[in-house]
């Protein structure tokens, strides 16, 4: 599971970082959360492939999360998608879509499939790859978090003992599943013999934009990383409060009473520049910070 | 009076080539023409100032003309904007920005005036400075032309000469008009002895997208500068006519028939990395090209 920045400054662009949008990488599968403008300029620029890529996440209606996501859309009918695309966010998303598409007189080649975020938090999406999960955060406006889990894929095949025992890849599903092998002579070949443990499931939680809020809690407790917005520094405490927004030591905060592994922090106002004092503001709170840097990916 | 480009790709942004978006500063007022996916970031790049910047026209519907359109009027807002903007384009673009600015509960700083492009030619704007009439091209949905004339500002001060004769700024609105001044003493300083010839208002007209076609003459003939669209190069003139675009032997042709000074291509498609061959195409039928570079202004 990698998680890949593609921008993570607030409203205005500012010092180069572009507005929110990451992608989650999950046994191969993209998923786009948020898109603020330039995201689809962003993907060139990091090597993000459209393979793969069916399902976007848009946490809110304020222009940083979604203002790319009109340009994408139609940017993937041009180059020839036909792939179903699955589109999840707030209601008050689609007729903006349905407008600008009828008066660019445009029929996209694929079909958008559009899935209106329910109030309440709502497993939405559920493949063989995960699951993700949408939960209310507290904003000025409608906004939704989100929690990636991995779905488990069983015990792990080792290719050469498998082969040391004339096991053939297209007998390796049972193997997964913790089933032991017969071979053809009848000899029992034990399933631990050619497998290991499977890797454990990661789980993910991306939770902006929202003021520190303990109900989130139950949503993205055990996490192994936490994405959760930093706007401001503690001294901005009040400002960040006032615009429904977190500090560094506030999302710190939120990491260690949801135990999770690693906290990711992102949505830097543009009034800084430089941004070590977030780690340092976090990090004496719960250790395992990192300040996300556009274009680096995070492997879980 | 100077053009800066923006961006100066089709649909897709593609070799480091944005979607369409460039400005013309006439006596240092900032007019933005087409306004693609990454303009607020693009203006920051190339040093675009908001000052004096409060007309943007937007020739039609196709997102790469318009996308970076909610970005900029959320910014300028959120950078504390109280200035009117004028914004002109097709009527079907109010109801999407309405659309936009309900869903996020957003409450501009400033007016923004919308006026909806009329059907035939007309001069939509007309100011101290400027002229700006729009005219229509020949593309897949309703789109504009626009044509920017610069006013006369009269004669030309020669300060020294003026200081010499002990002529206060004050007194130099009459002067531009070309009256004479008549010294406490009772002396006439002859007009001629004080100024020069002012600088020639000039014309520039931006057609882009469009079919090549001969109906626009009338509106940009004489033009010191057209900046024309050549989405594609004439082997492809099949495709270009089919998708409601231009070669870059047509716009060369229209430059010519409209006894332009100069031509400015743009609008390329995003299956060309390399752009000499517009040139050289061009170049053969109007030699006073440019073939247009993001980031490079263009003195007229």
């Amino acid at each position: 599971m990698r998680v890949t920045i593609l921008g993570n400054n607030s409203a205005l662009p500012a010092f180069g970082r572009h507005p929110t949008a990451q992608t989650v990488t999950v046994y191969g599968e993209v998923l786009l959360f948020d898109c603020g403008e330039g995201t689809q300029m962003q993907m060139q620029r990091y090597g993000v492939k459209w393979k793969n890529f069916n399902h976007v996440f848009i946490s809110h209606m304020h222009g940083d999360h979604y203002f790319g996501l009109p340009g994408l859309i139609n940017s993937m009918s041009l180059l020839g998608r036909t792939a179903p695309l699955h589109l999840y966010g707030p209601a008050t998303l689609q007729p903006i879509l349905d407008l600008i598409l009828q008066a660019a007189n445009t029929i996209l080649k694929y079909d958008l499939h559009f899935h209106p975020l329910p109030e309440e938090a709502t497993m939405i999406a559920d493949t063989q790859a995960f699951t993700v999960t949408s939960f209310p955060v507290q904003h000025g406006i409608e906004c939704h978090g989100f929690v990636v889990e991995m779905k488990t894929r069983g015990r792990r095949i080792l290719p050469e003992k498998c082969s040391e025992y004339g096991i053939a890849p297209e007998d390796f599903e049972p193997l997964k599943q913790g089933m032991d092998h017969v071979l053809p002579d009848g000899t029992v070949v034990k399933n631990e013999w050619v497998t290991d443990v499977g890797p454990r499931p990661r789980k993910y939680a991306y939770c902006t934009d929202t003021l520190y809020t303990e109900t989130i809690l139950p949503f993205i407790s055990g996490a192994d990383m936490i994405y959760h917005e930093s706007t401001y520094l503690n001294d901005d405490r009040e400002k960040a409060e006032a615009r429904f927004h977190s500090t560094a030591a506030q999302a710190a905060a939120m990491a260690l009473k949801a135990g999770a592994g690693q906290l990711l922090l992102g949505h830097f106002s543009s009034k800084y520049k430089e941004l070590d004092a977030f780690r340092e503001e976090a990090a004496a709170i719960f250790p395992n910070v990192i300040v996300s840097v556009q274009g680096e990916a995070y492997d879980l």
